[in-house]
């Protein structure tokens, strides 16, 4: 494609019709860079009057700096990480930052796709949920790379974590397990190796010792389906299910229906994804504040570029029992 | 954040190590371009060794294009395009490109954010369905970059369009009720301005001139349950539902199963979501290609940065009837 036809309006066309200096344009554009509001409106009125876009790609070649932030995630198909995607998308927008989206999903583009980040120089990374390995992380890092992990754990020296609570949203499903008067008790997860998952299983666990477990290849609806299968074949008994995702838990809910010796079991979900809702589910579950976690996430990455060696942090996000029809 | 510690191998390295010209590591690196096997091997052997990450950024600079495609959708909840974001991120990076994700969702951050996919100088823009305007595809093309439109209707000069084959599908939908014996049918939409509500209906009342259709202010399951409500109120014999969307038809599904007087009532959904095969939903619906979608989507940019000026070009994607217990 031939690039002769395309003009640009520079940063100094703006500085002057605004009467400021080129570098107050600069920070106008710059994320977490400090201007005041009314220098800001100034060059914001005179950015829009002359069609100024930031020539972004110039000022990374000056700088070494982007406006890019990557986004590795796993399973778009997994409705809680689609419902996260919306306010990281948000938030990184508000701050002047640009999402590169890479799906961890794809061993064949992996490893190519991870290099193409680096080699436009990203700014920063968050890696959710799924399967990207923490090797990756620590890659980012080497080259003093922010990178934050949501719902994930990690002991990297420098890399900041959110985190939904865990513990909180287990406890809230033991309190109401044991309010309706049930004790014969069950949790299924993902892989146990699962951070979310551990964590859940944990944290329920300490609040019931008397409650069965079992894990599963994923957090799927077949996953959970069949976990359910299993778990009432050798313990027909259980009167409360706890399921560490929504998916699962609805597949485990479809099981139980199928069975009537079954259908008077309880079950609560984890993150109160849109179809957690619908009338054929009427799931209880444990909602995950999705714009709380894209949010701390975001304002994480922006502290780290300011202090590149401070120590990792980790934030931990208020979760919520959303009570419906299913417990 | 500094940059002073990061170095970066050139392609003047790698066409050293490779034994091959400066242009052919260049060629290996640019989407589209021709380059042997043998050589491309070599290169990428190389360029592996060194741990070469393209520098894309400087190569904006000189070439004027970047490597960044853009994709502009809404509803990252909806179930559906989540499906068809997956193989375009896969189909993308195949080619060497990087999806640029904007959420036209976000009336407060669209416009900054489609300025700053220009300052970018983006190599084409993906538009999926859903709210983007199309008088932004407009401001892309005036600018000689390519645009390709999937699921929306566009008499726009140089943008490509790529479609599933909704007429298809509403035949087969047709096609399975008569087979059926019903013969009292409706239509279920969304807005009616909205391409493939249009179409959808369209086919489907050419063979089926007797329906009735009611058009919703979304595609959503809220939406459908009211649809399914309201449309029943008036015409209590229907026999047969086809709704535009898998989200629809699960409201208006979960609709029906609560008023006896309607369980009867056969149910047909578009899309083929994950959800739609749920044990509580088995819906029968029209599948969509997402992946065939997404490979076409892509293969029309690379044919227009050949040849910007070509007139603009239709491709039609057939669907398939996926028969569950709905219908």
């Amino acid at each position: 494609m031939a690039s002769e036809n395309k003009s640009w309006v520079t940063a100094a066309d703006v500085a002057r019709l605004a009467g400021v200096s080129r570098s107050a344009v600069s920070r106008t554009f710059t994320p977490g860079a400090s201007v005041s509001e009314p220098t800001r409106k100034k060059v914001m009125a005179a950015a829009s009057e002359l069609g100024y876009q930031v020539n972004i790609i110039a000022r990374t070649m000056i700088t070494g700096n982007s406006n890019f932030v990557g986004i590795i995630t796993a399973g778009f198909d997994n409705p809680f990480r689609s419902k996260l995607l919306a306010p990281l998308v948000h938030h990184l927008a508000l701050q002047g930052f640009i999402p590169l989206l890479m799906n961890a999903d794809d061993p064949q583009q992996l490893a190519p796709s991870l290099r193409q980040l680096l080699s436009y120089h990203v700014t920063g990374v968050i890696l959710t949920s799924g399967a990207p390995p923490l090797s990756l992380a620590e890659e980012y890092l080497s080259k003093k790379i922010p990178v934050t992990l949501i719902n994930r754990h990690a002991d990297l020296p420098g890399a900041d974590r959110i985190c939904s609570d865990n513990a909180q949203g287990a406890g809230l499903v033991s309190a109401l397990f044991s309010q309706q008067g049930l004790h014969r008790l069950a949790f299924i997860g993902e892989d146990a190796a699962n951070f979310s998952t551990s964590q859940r299983w944990q944290a329920f666990h300490q609040c019931q010792p008397q409650a069965v477990a079992l894990f599963c290849p994923n957090g799927g609806y077949q996953a959970g389906w069949d976990a359910a299968e299993k778990l009432l074949a050798d313990y027909p008994d259980r009167q409360g299910l706890f399921c560490a995702t929504d998916m699962l838990a609805m597949g485990a809910l479809d099981y139980l229906r199928q069975h009537p010796a079954f259908s008077a079991i309880k079950v609560v979900g984890f993150d109160d994804i849109p179809q957690a809702s619908f009338a054929a589910y009427q799931l209880t579950t444990i909602q995950q504040d999705t714009d709380q976690l894209a949010l701390l996430a975001v304002h994480s990455l922006l502290e780290r570029l300011k202090n590149f060696s401070q120590p990792s942090q980790q934030k931990t996000v208020p979760v919520q029992l959303i009570r419906r029809h299913s417990a």
